[in-house]
């Protein structure tokens, strides 16, 4: 994937790695441009367009080979290798994500999570025991981690980029209600669950109107 | 808010309505439309336009009313109304969508959790008691549900959402891992988690590139 690619785009290719997954389960070998349009809501040429700019891919006399292009784009994306993950903050969400079935079957692994509320400190969750924070420190010492899963009180947030980038993690996953600052070199995605209900609420009111 | 409001205005709606809510909490009376752009990572220009933009709402002297302006974003979101909201799945997801506090405290009430795994059918989740997804058709006829979060197998997804039509839902917040289709008439907001991480992968290795 070589020179600029929008932002569009990028945010289109978890899609097309979904669809095409799909794809594969449905034991489909082979795809048209029109065909993986109709699939999803873009047309033949924009289809053709993104997978042009996502380089390196041609087409053979039928289309798209459904397995190629879906390796091509997990490469890409870079799930195709494991990326160990943490979760601090043991709350609903931290819980729901190290719970999750469908992180480590993408290759995110968590491998540890942390709280600093004593009652949750020891408690199970799943196949993890909630660690005490102040071992994180640690933690990082001594293993590899590249993405750390913030879901802590708003105040916390970004006090915690510091400390987990300082001992080398490059991936913040955040579910705190704010825009995190992370320092040149690593990454943020932010997840604010609220914003989406609100822009449901706002969709359901305009419908009324 | 009168006429055609873009895509990405709407997007912006609810970081507008965070960021007053934070300046109320820190007691700011009064914001320019520098001041709050400096907190949004936007120019003053664009702050104004988006403002204008949403409608009927003046400049003063020094700048804007931070509660009118937060009261008058909140109205256009329809964050100043109760949302009833039925949750149908009970697992992760579900149950830290149910447990969550921030929801019922921007109006979004969780009213009913349903299932159709008999393991789950009768826990306690916070207030509520997971429900026979067997009844939810009964539940709908005697209950107003505004909101059907789907928290469900991509499997189920598509098919719930003809039940709950049928009897009056108009929202679905979606957690299943496909583009639900929804009638008209009808609103829908899809939360691809398994997205955003693909998508921190992604810079994640771009940085390292």
């Amino acid at each position: 994937m070589a020179g600029y690619v929008s932002e569009a785009v990028i945010k289109r290719l978890p899609a097309y790695y979904r669809h095409l997954k799909e794809l594969e389960k449905e034991g489909i070998h082979q795809i048209s441009s029109q065909g993986l349009g109709n699939r999803m809501h873009l047309t033949a040429s924009q289809i053709r367009q993104d997978i042009n700019c996502f380089g390196g891919f041609g087409r053979q006399g039928y289309g798209y080979s459904v397995s190629g292009l879906r390796e091509h784009i997990g490469h890409i994306l870079g799930v195709d290798r494991t990326h160990r993950m943490i979760i601090v903050g043991a709350g609903n969400i931290g819980r729901a994500v190290a719970l999750s079935d469908s992180f480590p079957a993408n290759g995110f692994e968590t491998v540890a999570i942390f709280d600093n509320d004593e009652t949750k400190i020891g408690m199970t969750v799943g196949s993890l025991t909630v660690q005490d924070v102040a071992e994180l420190k640690r933690y990082l010492d001594e293993n590899t981690v590249d993405i750390a899963v913030l879901a802590v009180p708003v105040s916390h947030a970004q006090r915690m980029v510091e400390v987990l980038c300082e001992r080398g993690v490059k991936g913040f996953w955040n579910f705190a209600p704010l825009d995190l600052k992370v320092p040149e070199g690593t990454s943020v995605v932010n997840v604010h669950l609220d914003e989406g209900l609100e822009i449901l609420s706002f969709r359901m009111l305009r419908e009324l109107a």
